[in-house]
């Protein structure tokens, strides 16, 4: 008997945005293992007496290394218990998914993945934006501000990320964000293409900032802030208000 | 009393992949508008007395043009009713929500966006794949396969969709991906790149078929077929299995 593993996308963070699949996992699990402390109202799906761990940062400790969690992912998994290895957003987007996988592919573990609401889609919502347009956003693109040293990744398609006529969402890339602004302007994005800053998207402490690309760039080099945050930009139209906030 | 709009995300097809709140939503319109016939399981969440309205395709006769369905969107919440406007996958993505939120901020009528799963997501899971790899796809892009007209839509970035180190999925895109991968390929895509054909996403009918670029374009060429599907090519990965199907 070797257990079973389902990977569960909680979505951007509001429980309300779990998804009917991702509730019966929680509540059938023997164990959670969970990145985000502030999973609290998600957790609440968990039986009272299912094992909730936690394997993400903490305030003030480091992190554990991605391949401490592999392994245990896999030993919990070994105990022939229903495992949930939760993860925000979807699990197939910047969740270091991969690494968990190939554990699991290894140790002969079976599994499965459970989709959710990307975070970059619940911050559209939440602004009012789609992320396509029929006539002018025909390409929607995500990528991530920083690679394993936490700096910019190097080898960016700057071609596709300077094209005006994307919807370009970038996860973790609060600091290096002024950094990628130079790369697009010297590919030719204007300085007053359209962007919003989305912290805490779905949560009770959500704040959306629309802006421009080059008047973001500026406060962010300025305004250092640790605070998880998704940047847009792109074809974002001119809704004024969109929808509720 | 002029009412208020819901859009509400249904997901890729499988009702275990709705939210709790696209649930909450649909239990407590007075009407739905939706654009599905195979959404069968979903309207199950519908009160007996709600409306329920499809606006979409219907084998053998012509879809309503989109601003009839803005139209009557609109006509529906005048009347105070409590409306949900259900739209597969996320509705922020490829589902023509820009137009109808304008015939809603011109008529004052107030709304939310429920997002919801998106299909690609939700095939990449079903796949085992990754949509981002940590190393070796840090972009994933979503683009149409289709414009107004039905072609492949003439301003392509194909520079951008050409890049073997990013995620693509097209959407809409079986007809013309032959002529799509010409273009890719004469951008340097290798034509022994991974491709993925997905059908009917998290259905019952569900169908996976893991290949290359060329191999698919060559198979698309001589098959004809109308059946909905997503095409995702690029970095993904060595997965023999991936997960359960």
């Amino acid at each position: 008997m070797s257990g079973f593993v389902s990977f569960v996308s909680s979505g951007p963070g509001d429980p309300e945005l779990l998804t009917l699949k991702a509730v019966a996992r929680l509540q059938a699990a023997d164990a959670i293992l969970f990145d985000d402390l502030s999973s609290g109202p998600i957790l609440a799906h968990a039986r009272p007496d299912a094992d909730l761990v936690s394997v993400g940062k903490r305030a003030g400790r480091p992190s554990p290394r991605q391949d401490s969690i592999s392994r245990l992912l896999v030993e919990y998994a070994m105990t022939g218990a229903r495992v949930v290895r939760l993860k925000s957003g979807d699990s197939g987007i910047f969740g270091r998914l991969e690494e968990e996988l190939i554990a699991l592919d290894a140790a002969g573990i079976g599994y499965e993945i459970i989709p959710g609401v990307p975070s970059a889609c619940a911050a559209a919502a939440a602004a009012g934006i789609p992320l396509t347009r029929r006539l002018t956003a025909r390409r929607v693109q995500f990528v991530t501000g920083h690679d394993i040293t936490g700096d910019l990744p190097e080898e960016l398609n700057v071609t596709a990320l300077a094209d005006p006529t994307a919807t370009t969402v970038v996860f973790m890339g609060r600091r290096t964000f002024p950094k990628l602004a130079a790369l697009l302007f010297a590919a030719g994005l204007p300085g007053e293409t359209p962007a919003l800053l989305a912290e805490a998207v779905s949560r009770p402490a959500q704040r959306l900032l629309r802006t421009t690309v080059a008047e973001l760039a500026g406060m962010l080099a300025t305004h250092a802030s640790s605070a998880p945050a998704l940047i847009l930009y792109g074809a974002l139209g001119n809704q004024p208000e969109g929808g509720r906030p």
